[in-house]
């Protein structure tokens, strides 16, 4: 066969094998004009929804501390996730007053609350800088030596934009792995406060029970609000801030969507393997998921059982543990669906014929030859070492204390390089934001939380002294106590150290590397042992990073020619469209899931017990029965979660779903059960994402939480 | 008030209380010329459906040991569910031939296997004879006395007729408890053989996961062949008996019913309890109840354990666990609905305005004033001795060898009396069938599951003995080590007895109780320990029984005048009907359950383990698609579970479904999670019954069993 004839086979070979929908696809902005939007269903011009050259719909959505959201007033008012604003909800509770389980509502702007922590980007611009990134990559550089290249100069380019642009905030995102990055400029606001908030129990009404589940009844919404300096600056915090004036906000269209209408998602999307090995999959598959949902559920149930004892303990470890389910079952959604849907399997055979392709001419196999196995034993390797840097990881991570230390210890390393050569979290730009997020963790540190956990990871640490692979020789003793074991070890060093006090962690800040390991505090201590361990594996990752780089850069490439098209880049965090309509599926033959649920539907789960305690005001509103204009004509019923067939992921939380003529109806905020497997495999027949309808916030505010004039403000 | 108004009230209130749809109801014979089922769907005459002065479809419908059945050809051709049959398939299998995993299928009569322990009952004639029972009621009897009288004069009324009829099976039903008795009178055959069973994997498919549920593909079928003696007469197994020719046979419909057609059932339902009162409902959700789920519970975890480490125990323990499971999941789904709809509150608020009618009238305040409290007296007092109880019952029924010598000393007392004085169990009618369910229990026989249970039983014994309200005296010891526990006495008393050899068994069933007493054997000996407080336990549930009856006489007699209509009594064993149609449902807010389940749903849900472990023989013949007229037009797929609204409990398992043309197009063998509560209320919204379709069981038979000959026989 000639190259010709196989490009013809492997054209009519993707017609088969892609899907056959076109709703698939997280399209990245410089790909949107080359959409026939019109032709699916949408009503309004292309233009209106994005404009390269002015305001469109999408200066109005905003990323949110990595949650989506969107301006949905003239005045800086933000609609999101509740469980997006849910760090502001639990950093405005005191004693006095439980905003969490009463929820929040400000009757004027003098009452909204500060949310510490939060930033807003809006996109300003976006341009190539592929050839500007990769520049740096020499010839004969190790893979090591090239990840380092890259990522110095990926943040030389965005130091030198951001002194371009004061106050704005850039970012290069790497589109195609190893072979495309985008720079964008952002406006970046500092100072975002808590506008509304339902009470916890409409806000994560079905916990972690109906968590990644339809049906599905969850009031996942709250409204928070964007300020600027008076002149306009993006301040940080101050009260003489005033509302921030976006170029665009969007409309409410109070009256909602039916089954079947066009809709649209504009947002944040995170991550994505669709475009991944089949090495890769059976990694996650056999390897890396059912690993952490083991350890994930062993965690759970530590924490779980000293939640038992203590109510602030439980209300401090609640988001703690929340996440953990939230991955766990995500994880075990994924591996329900990779392995009944074989998705590794038909992934390897599409690569068998990739490798064929490759094959049957020389030119082709001298340059693409090896990529697929190299990857292949890329992916093998990290499983070999899989167990100890997962174990290294969580070691850092799982101990707050140990954490704080740790990146105070860093730190005093790290600030004393150059800008451009510290690693990230330590650059100016970031490391005010890298000491905040470490206060802010401290509001739920739980020390017989962080105990139970240390002590776990310093038993399985054990187990690596004597591994034939991997080596750590760090003993961790009690200076006092020679002959103490593990159990004695934390309970005295949580004992001897401050660190989970403000004053003492910003003293230890400003101290030099020397003065930190003379200080007699024991977790610098631990950091200081744990050190290399952490530098070898940032440098195995480099490597591992420089190695795929390399090659998925390739595959992409020799992909493109054998399917005889262009793709849509996995999702990166970046901004992305998605299209499709609101629409039920069949989770299992026998089955169907309507594509919208009520408010009946809340009632009916009612349990007067969490996660299914409706507030007894809400159940007075619905015995009235008065929905007025947000009751859904042929339901008879306020509409409350809905369904449609759009390609989502984790980010896209918060995102507005809009209507035809780019209205916003819902907010977008989970994936059903079969969808978690959606970020290796997108299909119409079982990727559905969840949305809060906007009838439900409407008749909510309104009637719950009698804030009309946030209505009006958003009907203005 | 005076009461012609009163009784309109009370009419205009029914309307309201009462469901609004034809559909409830498990009809009995003598009902059935009130309904009008042509204007329901039925395109018959109703004649050709019951005619008690003819042959009808009634009498092609038969009572397989407990089940529901139908024979299905002029030669005696039975069908009902595999696991109605499975005792028979167990009892079949041999080490060289594995019929649960294999499946069977007689390729002509001589191959067919004896079903041991099977019998069939064919309804000949009913006869109302509640004034010849109840003659035997004095005044002044004590309530003990009123049931042993009634006890003993069902007994002789019935001993009396099968003198009359020779080789048939009388039996009377108690309709309205303590109020109407009905005389049934039966052919009784007694040797029925298995034709054919799918394996075990289609005929459990889904196990105890899909077990009262939807959606389902369980392929819940066999055939069995009802065989007499060549004069016609009711023989016992015998090599020369030929085919039961039956009066009626069921024709089949190949090409099956669709949603929303018009269906009937007739068959066996066990028991309902709708006409129970608030207290009686909240004795079962509050005490009975969750004390049995959690029972069952840590039995089922007893008993899985020990059938981890052996192939064999697992198969002889499963049909138990099963059991349990099978009750437990039962019950949770009724706590489930009695919980959330509130069950126990309507009709205590029902009853309050039946007090209030009684109450506003001295005649029938003075006549029935008391009955509701009476009742409620009653149960409250069954809770205070509901945990001494519920243990001695279970002590009696879970040690097999205990169980087995209590039926020989109890029989050695009992057969000493006059036949319509004994127990049931050891009257001449039933006593060799008392001895081959017990000698067939042993097949399943495991020894160390036997002791596990004991050891259990007897610690929790212990409890009771320093009881304040319940004192028991017996007191196990080891005769031969005094000081030893409840473990020492068990394994001993193993190693002592050879009650689960057949042939010992057999030799003491000869005894006299005298003989018996001095037997070295530790069971005989614990049984005749036990023997009192059993007795005093059947005095107790006797003198309950005379109570309830009257009380729910009582009930009855002015319910009926509050409602100002007749009831359907309870399902209580006996023939019924129920009617209705093939139609999904929704099962919570935002879902819905589609009426069929199809061929693709079974490969869907195979995980190539227990319990969905599809033979890999099926899986070839989906992959071939050859459904020919078997297929379903619009799911373009053979149908395997269907869906209906109709009326049924346990023991309308196996089932006919029936078409508005009479013939048969589906097995019934399950109900829906929600409807499990149907014995305590039915409704619409969630009363789902689920058959298998019959164009599933010919596709198999004909397909997979390759039996082309049992087709042909059905379709001559």
């Amino acid at each position: 066969m000639n190259l010709k004839k196989v490009m013809l086979v492997a054209l009519l070979l993707s017609i088969v094998t892609l899907p056959a929908f076109s709703e698939e696809g997280m399209i990245p902005l410089s790909e949107l004009d080359k959409l026939d939007l019109k032709s699916k269903g949408l009503k309004i011009n292309p233009e209106e929804l994005y404009n390269p050259n002015g305001i469109s719909l999408v200066n109005g959505i905003i990323n949110l501390s990595g949650c989506t959201a969107s301006f949905v007033s003239g005045e800086g008012l933000i609609l999101t996730n509740y469980h997006c604003a849910f760090r502001a909800v639990q950093g405005a509770t005191t004693r006095d007053k439980d905003y969490m389980k009463e929820g929040f509502s400000a009757v004027d702007r003098k009452q909204e609350l500060r949310a510490k922590g939060y930033t807003v980007r809006v996109i300003e611009s976006y341009e190539d800088v592929s050839s500007k990134v990769l520049k740096v990559v020499k010839k004969g550089m190790s893979f090591e030596q090239r990840t380092k290249a890259v990522k110095k100069q990926i943040k030389k380019i965005i130091l030198k934009v951001e002194k371009k642009n004061p106050g704005k905030r850039a970012d290069i995102a790497e589109m195609f792995i190893g072979k495309t990055y985008v720079l964008f400029i952002y406006k970046y606001i500092r100072d975002v406060r808590l506008v509304y908030s339902p009470p916890r129990s409409v806000g994560e009404y079905g916990g972690e029970e109906d968590n990644w589940m339809w049906p599905r009844h969850t009031g996942d919404f709250a409204f928070l609000r964007a300020y600027v300096a008076s002149d306009g600056s993006f301040a940080e915090y101050s009260p003489e801030n005033v509302p921030y004036i976006p170029s665009k906000y969007l409309k409410i269209n109070p009256e909602g969507v039916n089954e079947e209408d066009f809709v649209f998602i504009l947002g944040y999307p995170g991550r994505t393997y669709r475009h991944r090995t089949s090495s890769f999959i059976a990694y996650e598959e056999n390897i890396r998921m059912p690993y952490t949902v083991q350890l994930y559920g062993k965690m759970i149930s530590m924490l779980e059982k000293l939640s038992l004892t203590n109510r602030e303990t439980a209300i401090k470890l609640s988001p703690f543990i929340k996440g953990l389910w939230n991955t766990k079952k995500n994880y075990m959604g994924k591996l329900k669906g990779l392995r009944s849907l074989k998705i590794a399997d038909t992934r390897k055979a599409l690569e068998n014929k990739l490798q064929d392709f490759i094959d049957s001419n020389p030119e082709l196999k001298k340059k693409y030859g090896d990529v697929l196995k190299e990857l292949n034993v890329l992916y093998r390797d990290m499983e070999k070492s899989f167990n100890y840097e997962y174990f290294l990881r969580y070691l850092r991570r799982n101990s707050r204390l140990l954490q704080n230390a740790y990146t105070i210890y860093e730190a005093s390393i790290e600030r004393k390089k150059k800008d451009p050569d510290r690693e990230k979290a330590y650059m100016d730009r970031n490391f005010e934001r890298t000491k905040l997020r470490l206060f802010i963790g401290l509001r739920n540190y739980v020390e017989t939380a962080d105990k139970v956990l240390l002590k776990d990871f310093l038993k399985k640490l054990e187990t690596f002294k004597s591994g034939k692979r991997e080596k750590i020789n760090v003993v961790f003793k009690d200076p006092g106590n020679k002959k103490s074991g593990v159990n004695d070890f934390v309970d005295t060093i949580y004992k001897r150290s401050d660190l989970s006090k403000k004053e003492y962690v910003e003293k230890l800040f400003k101290m030099s590397r020397k003065e930190l390991e003379v200080l007699d505090d024991p977790f610098i201590r631990m950091a200081k042992q744990l050190y290399p361990y952490f530098r070898e594996l940032k440098k195995i990752d480099d490597e591992r990073k420089g190695k795929l780089d390399t090659l998925l850069a390739r595959l992409i490439e020799v992909k493109k020619m054998f399917m005889g098209k262009d793709f849509i880049p996995d999702a990166n965090g970046t901004f992305r469209l998605t299209y499709g309509f609101v629409r039920g599926y069949s989770p299992a033959d026998g089955t169907y899931s309507k594509p919208f649920t009520t408010l009946s539907g809340i009632i009916e789960k009612n349990q007067n017990k969490d996660p299914f305690h409706v507030p007894s005001k809400l159940i007075d509103l619905y015995t009235r029965k008065q929905y007025g204009n947000y009751k859904h004509s042929s339901l008879n019923d306020v509409p409350v979660g809905m369904l449609y067939n759009l390609d989502t992921t984790g980010g896209n939380s918060g995102s507005p779903v809009l209507d035809a003529n780019g209205k916003l109806i819902g907010l977008n905020f989970d994936r059903v059960y079969e969808a978690t497997i959606n970020d290796y495999e997108w299909d119409e027949k079982y990727s559905r994402s969840i949305g809060v309808d906007i009838r439900f916030i409407l008749w909510f505010v309104e009637n719950y939480g009698e804030a009309d004039h946030l209505i009006k403000e958003m009907m203005n």
